[in-house]
């Protein structure tokens, strides 16, 4: 299988992709700004009343589980069912499954209910999907996409991958220090990023939010997303996420040059930044994937 | 009619009006930090069972729909009937208006409960209040205050404006390329701002809350607001949609010159920099408005 | 009483303490960045479905009233309880008591039914608590760490905090010009902050988040907290409340001088570049604490 992201800043600059979230309320700004900053156009909105009428609209759906509650669960899997039924594709973060039996529960309601196209998270909480225990500190940790994998390094990251994407036919990308990026069949390894983006929070989310602005621009011309992982769509979503997962730990990479040193409030800023001003030349220039 | 701007900004400095916002969760730290910024007092409070005290004590209301559900409507009528009772200003961001029936009707419902003394949206916005149909894309687009308008560019600005401030007898500010503010009878433009503005999330949310922030600081002598948009009341509201629209383009302007090449996350900072630096000066400086 | 907070910061990034935040949905990025700054690992989480698991996996409990409303304060109670029987420590930041009856209210029940290890807030809240009343303004002023002392100055804040700590046998932290912290035996007095501090929201909730993260780690040895606040337990609070209160004004002193200027979105930013950098050496070389 071949990767093609050589394009793929310029398609969403192009064609600037609206990207609708229900997602949580401590790293929802940065979410915004982040898929702004790549060229996307983001709409948050989680009411019952209205989840259907705007993901209908969309060009992705991303359901993060970050500041979950009862209303939001019911908001994100029918906005789910009716992304799957325009084939709109559906990108799941799920912050702190294996921290509380409540997140794990309400993430696997959601795999259950709804066809999900990519799953992002860090090691533990792919893992507690998975069904695998680890010694999940917290979302903060969850959030990380540095420092988590130490975490339970006696597992095996990729098999982990390949065989979650082959049970639910989807994409897992796992992040952490190297990054993980499997369709069940197909496995990349992405090692960007910088240690200091565990420090800030939400840096996981607005990857996930990379991840669904890339998803459309992607997937112009695939018409059955999310039922065959292995094959045209599972291509496209693959793509999504590597070029979500790398633009994050890239802008990562180049915000600490400039302002690592300043502290995190500047490091924070200049994400947004480097996001702002990235294209396809500077994206494959850093770019540290392998094939595994 | 003549404005009177020439000390707002000293005004609101003067006297930190307490502002009260029940406004959506994406933006609302930049509504709060926008408001203090300019000199007012923010206060973000929801709950039912106290919006009503919270509003009394306050010098203006401002309602945004932006993540709107059935709550915050309850609360958002409520707190505007308040308002009204005691002739405090109401300020209305119909956010996503004309995008989802349910923003639509929800900012219909608003109007038909509580009299609002300034209504500030984009072109679609606005103009789906006054029941006209356009493009509108989401409320990223909504929430530009500088791209919105080629939308809908077969109809005009103008006489929307005009004609939907005598139907509600309220200040129609639409803000774009060039904004618009209107009370029925007198209509102004403004062209300050930068296209930059557009890709940071909230800059249409801080723009009403300054709005807002200056709506008391206008109107201090006036007593019976809302009531007549062509008499006193009218000419105070009228500036105060004009000050708070024309000191966010301008810190638009001066944050562009300042950080606009560092990307938008420099650019997000360097806003909220040029409104807590802005005096009446430098806003009489930069201003380009004309009675159209 | 000798308080130590000579290596404070090093034991909060030596253990990075899960901090358990139920706060409001203005401030909560900073809240959770400032913990991060510091050394902290946050979690916010505020679903009753999970609040017991959460805390009970947390180094100290956060409990934030900014934006309360029926379903957290239930949560809060929940969580507090929990906290209270697995002698974790409970910090609650009062905002706005004294403004609202309903806000005055939800901190009175969860004092009632919680034992709170600490309560920091401004003069105007913290009198509220005592049965004052004050001219309070609003929560921008009770967020205020510089400002709000004069509101009420024909009353002592050293007599409130020492009474109120004895009353409800807890930490007493005013936070203001001079902030004053009592444990209903000793008192001590901060004199570190800077007055821009009160134009950027939420300086107030950062502290509280501070004082969350040194709680633990001040209080490893501690086996039963919060029951004698003029014994170790108490010693140990009072050392938290110092140190957070000290590194959040000392960081506003600091991001004055390296920003200041620059207006208040810069000041805003390099707050957290002061806390993320900020080591015991130099809290201790710009400390201005006296006991009273």
């Amino acid at each position: 299988m071949k990767l093609d992201i050589t394009h793929a800043i310029k398609d969403v600059r192009d064609t600037h992709p609206l990207v609708h979230c229900i997602t949580n309320y401590v790293t929802v700004n940065d979410v915004a700004n982040s898929i702004l900053a790549i060229g996307g156009s983001p709409i948050m909105a989680d009411a019952l009343e209205e989840v259907e009428a705007v993901v209908s609209k969309s060009k992705a759906l991303v359901l993060n589980i970050g500041t979950l509650n009862e209303n939001t669960v019911k908001a994100m899997i029918l906005a789910g069912k009716t992304a799957n039924a325009k084939n709109i594709p559906v990108i799941l973060d799920p912050v702190g499954a294996g921290f509380t039996p409540y997140r794990t529960e309400a993430a696997k309601k959601i795999l259950d209910e709804v066809r999900v196209g990519i799953i992002r998270g860090n090691l533990s909480e792919i893992a507690s999907l998975a069904g695998i225990k680890s010694a999940n500190k917290g979302v903060d940790a969850s959030d990380s996409i540095t420092d988590s994998q130490n975490l339970v390094a006696d597992i095996n990251p990729a098999s982990i991958a390949k065989n979650l994407a082959q049970k639910y036919s989807t994409v897992i990308a796992i992040t952490g220090q190297t990054d993980i990026i499997s369709n069940g069949n197909s496995c990349y390894k992405i090692r960007n990023g910088h240690p200091l983006l565990s420090k800030v929070t939400g840096t996981g989310c607005m990857a996930t939010g990379l991840i669904a602005a890339f998803a459309e621009a992607s997937s112009a011309a695939i018409t059955d997303l999310n039922t065959d992982a292995a094959g045209a769509a599972g291509a496209t979503l693959i793509s999504a996420a590597v070029a979500g997962i790398a633009s994050m730990g890239i802008a990562g990479e180049i915000a600490f040059a400039k302002a690592g040193n300043d502290g995190t409030g500047s490091f924070h800023v200049a994400i947004i930044d480097a996001l702002s001003r990235m294209n396809d030349v500077e994206l494959q220039s850093h770019l540290k994937l392998e094939e595994v």
